[in-house]
């Protein structure tokens, strides 16, 4: 599998890793939103959240939590961002389930706003109907 | 207590629910990135991520997959952002702990990008040493 995150598990491309178990992986991110902004992985490849086992979902959070304690204490960070791009349309880079974990301080100058998109009076109930239907 | 959210999941304030049961509650963002932007929220009140047991944080990402796949069978969603802002200082609006799934579309026009910054040579090595001793 030509996967650039599978090559960083097996070591064959090089990492600032900070955490490794038998299933969980994580890393730091070479284009961070902020330094510390980290990455945490399952080490089987599954493309997205959906692909994945709930038990895999339940590590990767897991982890996420001591992740953001660590980004806390080491640095300092006041906030974070969670964020999980799924398909490419998505923004996501590397098809590989990963999830991003941002420290956030004051006046970092960050920002993942996004214009608001506005419905027409009642439409939003008719999306809701719509979509529970399927829940 | 003066929380928005908690007000909603009372019914004090209306809203367009997608999900409800014992302990999660589901319903559509009124500043939508896209149309059917949804929020999954804990029915107990915490404020982050880390103030949230894990048993919490697992029954909230199994509601985040159905309704991702709800998404995508109504709206024919072809990806997702799976977004959850942390303290004021990284753009949390409400401080009752809520996930954003924003349903994502060829040339929707959103963009949840950052500038990347950068580390000087070996700094991020430094930063992973620093962050991984509180793992």
């Amino acid at each position: 599998m030509d996967c650039i995150f599978c090559k960083i598990i097996k070591g064959d491309i090089p990492c600032a890793k900070i955490y490794e178990d038998d299933k969980i992986f994580s890393f730091l991110d070479i284009a961070p939103a902020n330094k510390g902004h980290a990455l945490v992985i399952p080490k089987e490849h599954y493309e997205t959240l959906l692909d994945a086992p709930d038990v895999v979902v339940n590590d990767l959070m897991l982890l996420v939590k001591k992740v953001k304690r660590a980004l806390s204490s080491s640095l300092g960070a006041e906030g974070f961002n969670i964020l999980i791009n799924n398909k490419k349309v998505a923004g996501q880079l590397v098809p590989h389930l990963h999830i991003h974990i941002i420290p956030r301080f004051s006046n970092d100058g960050v920002s993942l706003n996004w214009k608001p998109k506005r419905y027409s009076e009642k439409e939003i109930d008719e999306f809701a109907e719509k979509i529970k239907k399927f829940i």
